[in-house]
C-alpha cells in the first residue's frame, strides 16, 4: 500500500477501498500513457472483432441472438408484462427463490431446482407449442442433471458455491434441451455450454444476489439449449473431464454418481417442499421449537435458556447471530428458533424487518445456545427449553417436515399454494391454477398456464 | 451402475452416457410418482413465485429488465444489425476473442480484457451520450479491476478457470459502472453482482465456448452495472471475503494486490498485443522459430529434429500433439512452431483446417520435441534446429514480441488493424476507424464509432 489509502479507516474493506478510488478517477488526471494505451487497445481490439465477425461460430451465435432479440414473448409471473427470452427467466427464477420458500432437494446436495428449471421451461414453452407431458418430462430431467452433477462434486457446497446458481444452470439447460427435443450430442453440448456459465457465490448470502442466482441460472439454461440446438459445441466431458465441473468446483469427485441407478430412482421423487419460509436446514429446529412451545404449561411462557442441537453444517451456514433485517434473519438459526417458539410458525411474516428487530425475538435469541452435533443428520434437531417457572421441555425431530422422509401431503401443498397465490391472483384464479396443474399430464399447451398467471388481482 | 448402460462401450464418456439416456426418455414410460411429484413441484413453485412477485427486490430487477427489453439498441460489429443490450455484447465480445488474436494482459494473470470490457462499453455507449474521455476512463478501470482481481487469486488459472470469462466479468462490470457514473457503493455492488456470475472453464478450450466466455462476460458486466445503478445490492467484500472471489476461485490468496500501487501504475499500460493469431504463451516460440528459419542456409531446409524449450506452464496449456482442425491447432505448441518455421508467420491462415492437416506441417510437428524449462519466463523460448544437411541453428527469445517488454509499435498495431478490418469494412472505412480512434480523447459521442462499424463492405 503506497497510495493515499494508506490512511484509510481500518474498517474500510478492500473492495470498498478499490471502489472508492475508482469512483473518483477523472479522465483529465490520467497520465498520457494510459490514454495512449487506451486508444491502441480500442483500435487493436476493433480489428480483431471485425475480422472475427465473419467466423462461422459467430454466425451460429447471431442466429440465436437475433431470434431472441426484441421479442417480448415470455410472461412475468404475477404481473403479466412480457419480457424477452433471456430476461423473463431471470425475473421468474428470482421471484421463485426470493422468499426462500421454494422446494429443496437434499439428496447429498441442497438444490432449489424448480426456480431455475421451471422459470426456464415456462419461458421457452411460450415460444412454441409444448404439451404438459413434454414439460413434465423436461422438469424431471432437470432434476436428474442438477442433482447428479452436484453428487459428482461432493465438496461443491463446502467450497463456497451457491448450488442453485451452479447446479441450477446445468439443470435448467438440460431441461430446456429436453423441451427442445435435442439429441444426445446436442444435450452434451447443452451441458457443456451451461457448465461453463455456472456461477453463484455463498459470499452473497443475505443479499439480493442470492435469489438472482436462480434467475440467472434459468436464463443461462435457456441460452445454452438454444445455442446447442443451433450447433454450438463444447467439451463433451464437461462434468467428469480433467478440468470439468466435478474437478474445478469441488476438491473431491464422485463421478460414478452421474450414472448410478439412472432410470431406476428418479431424483424428482425425493424433492422436498418447505413448510417454512427460510433455508431448509433450519426446518428441523423450527419443528422442534414449535413442538416445545406446544408443551408449555404456561400460555405466555418465560424462557430462561434454550439449548438447540443441530448438525454442524447447519451452524456453519445459518450462523447470523443478531440479524437486523428480514432478509438477514433467514440466515439466523437463532432467529428461526425464536420465532418458531414465540409465533408457532416460520412463515413469510416471521422473516420481516419488524420481526427481525422485535424486542421479544431479540430477547429470546439471546437466550439460545446452539450446539453442533456431528452425529445429527442435516434434517435432525433436538431442543431443551428451561422456563423461568422451572419447567424443562425436550423435543426431538428425526426428520424435518417437508423432507422426503416426512413429506408434505398434497393437501398441505395446495394450502401453501393458496396462501402464497391468493393475495396476488385472487381466490378464483388461484384455484384455476390448481386445476390446470392437476391436469398437466394431459395438457396440449402449457402456455395456457402462463395466461392464468399473467394478470394480477381479480 | 445398475442400468442398461452397464453394457455401454468403454469409450463412452459419462456426460455422453447421461445425455444418451436423457435423450431417450419418454414421458409415457415415467412412473406415476415422477409425474405426481412433477405436478406437486410445479404447483408449489408457482405459489412461491407468485408470492415473491411483489417483493421489492423483484421490482428493482423488473425495472432493469423491462428497460432492456425489446430495444435493439446495440450494433453488431461488422454486420450492422442491432441487438438488445444483453445480446449484442455476447456477439461482439465473442467475435473479439474468436480468432485468439485480441490483446493479452500478462501481469501475473493472462487476461484478454478488451473483448469483455469493450464489447460491454460499446453497447452501453449506444444507449446514452458518452464522451470519448468517459469511455477511455472506463476502459482503464476495467483493466484495474480485472487484473487486480486475478492477482488477488494467484492460483486461479491453475484451478481450471478461463480468466477472460471470470476476471472478464468483473472487468466489464466495473468498466460499465464507471461509464454509468456510479458512486463507490454502487461500484462495490457492481463487482458483487458480477463476481457472482463469473464463470468459464478451461475444459472448453478448443470449442466454441472459449470465445463465448468473453461475450458472456461482457453481457454479465452490462447487467451487473445496470442492476447496481437501480439499487440492487450484493456482499460488500466480494473480492476478499471469507467466501469471496479470491478464496473460492483460487486455493491461494494475495488480496493486498487489490490496492497495491493503485493510481501509480495503471495496469492498462502493460497490456500486450498479439502479433500472432494464437494464445500469447506460444508467441516466444513462434518468434524463435521464425528467427531460426531466417538463419537457414538452404531455401527449402529439411529438418531432422527440433528441440524447443519453454516455460512448463506453456507445455501444460498448449499441449495438443496432433490437431485435426484449425481451432484445435491454436492450442498446439508444436503446430505453432511448425508453421512459424515453414511459413515465417502465425497469422489467421496458419490456423486453418487446411494448415492443421497439411503434410509438411504434420511431418515437421512430428520432429519437434518440447522441453519444459522451469527457469524460463512465460514469454521466453529457445530452439535448437538440426537440418538434414548438418546445419545446427540456435535461437533464443527473452521476451516475445507484443509483450510489455518488447511491445508492438503504433504502426504495427495500425497494420494489424488494417489486415483485420479491410476484408470486412473496406479500406476507406477501416482508415476512418483509425482516425476516429486516434481522436477518441476529444470525441463527444462514442456511438459515432459504432456507426462506422455498422455496415459491411464498401
Amino acid at each position: 500500500m503506497t497510495t493515499e489509502y494508506g490512511a484509510a479507516p481500518l474498517n474500510l474493506n478492500l473492495t470498498t477501498a478499490l471502489a472508492e478510488f475508482l469512483a473518483r478517477v477523472e479522465f483529465d488526471s490520467l497520465p498520457e500513457d494510459v490514454r495512449h494505451e487506451g486508444r491502441r487497445g480500442v483500435l487493436d481490439w476493433l480489428g480483431c472483432a471485425i475480422a472475427g465477425s465473419t467466423h462461422p461460430t459467430i454466425t451460429r451465435l447471431l442466429n440465436v441472438l437475433t431470434a431472441l432479440n426484441g421479442a417480448p414473448t415470455a410472461t412475468v409471473i404475477g404481473d403479466g408484462r412480457r419480457l424477452g427470452l433471456l430476461e423473463a427467466p431471470i425475473a421468474n427464477g428470482q421471484m421463485g427463490h426470493v422468499l426462500d420458500y421454494d422446494d429443496t432437494h437434499m439428496d447429498g446436495v441442497i438444490l432449489h431446482a424448480s426456480s431455475p428449471v421451471l422459470a426456464a421451461l415456462l419461458a421457452l414453452a411460450e415460444t412454441r407449442r409444448v404439451s404438459g407431458a413434454a414439460f413434465l418430462r423436461a422438469y424431471a430431467i432437470g432434476f436428474e442433471v442438477g442433482v447428479r452433477a452436484g453428487q459428482s462434486a461432493p465438496r461443491h457446497h463446502e467450497g463456497g458455491w451457491h448450488l442453485t446458481g451452479t447446479l441450477g444452470t446445468l439443470a435448467a439447460a438440460s431441461a430446456c434441451g429436453s423441451l427442445l427435443g435435442l439429441d444426445a450430442r446436442q444435450l452434451v453440448h447443452t451441458m457443456g455450454i451451461a457448465g461453463t456459465q455456472a456461477a453463484g457465490m455463498q459470499q452473497n448470502r443475505g443479499t439480493m444476489c442470492k435469489s438472482f442466482h436462480a434467475g440467472k441460472a434459468a436464463s443461462n439454461g435457456v441460452l445454452s439449449a438454444l445455442l446447442a440446438a443451433e450447433g454450438f459445441d463444447s467439451s463433451d466431458e464437461i462434468l467428469e473431464g480433467k478440468r470439468g465441473f466435478s474437478r474445478i468446483y469441488s476438491v473431491e469427485q464422485d463421478v460414478d454418481r452421474l450414472l448410478d441407478g439412472l432410470g431406476e430412482r428418479w431424483l424428482i421423487t425425493t424433492n422436498g417442499y418447505k413448510p417454512y419460509a427460510c433455508g431448509v436446514v433450519q426446518h428441523a429446529l423450527i419443528d422442534a421449537m414449535i413442538l416445545a412451545a406446544e408443551q408449555c404449561q404456561d400460555a405466555l411462557p418465560s424462557v430462561e435458556r434454550v439449548v438447540a442441537r443441530v448438525n454442524p453444517r447447519v451452524v456453519r451456514i445459518t450462523g447470523v447471530e443478531d440479524p437486523q433485517t428480514g432478509l438477514k434473519s433467514k440466515f439466523s438459526l437463532k432467529h428461526s428458533a425464536a420465532v418458531a417458539f414465540l409465533d408457532g410458525n416460520a412463515g413469510i411474516p416471521q422473516y420481516s424487518d419488524a420481526r427481525a428487530t422485535a424486542d421479544d425475538v431479540v430477547e429470546l435469541r439471546s437466550r439460545i445456545e446452539v450446539v453442533a452435533e456431528p452425529e445429527f443428520g442435516p434434517n435432525e434437531a433436538a431442543v431443551d427449553v428451561w422456563l423461568t417457572g422451572g419447567q424443562h421441555i425436550s423435543a426431538r425431530i428425526p426428520h424435518a417436515s417437508g423432507t422426503a422422509e416426512n413429506p408434505l401431503s398434497d393437501a398441505a401443498i395446495e394450502r401453501k399454494f393458496l396462501s402464497n397465490a391468493v393475495p396476488v391472483l385472487g381466490d378464483e384464479r388461484a384455484r384455476a391454477v390448481i386445476a390446470e396443474v392437476a391436469a398437466l399430464d394431459r395438457a396440449d399447451d402449457v402456455s395456457q398456464l402462463m395466461r392464468l398467471l399473467a394478470l394480477a388481482g381479480t
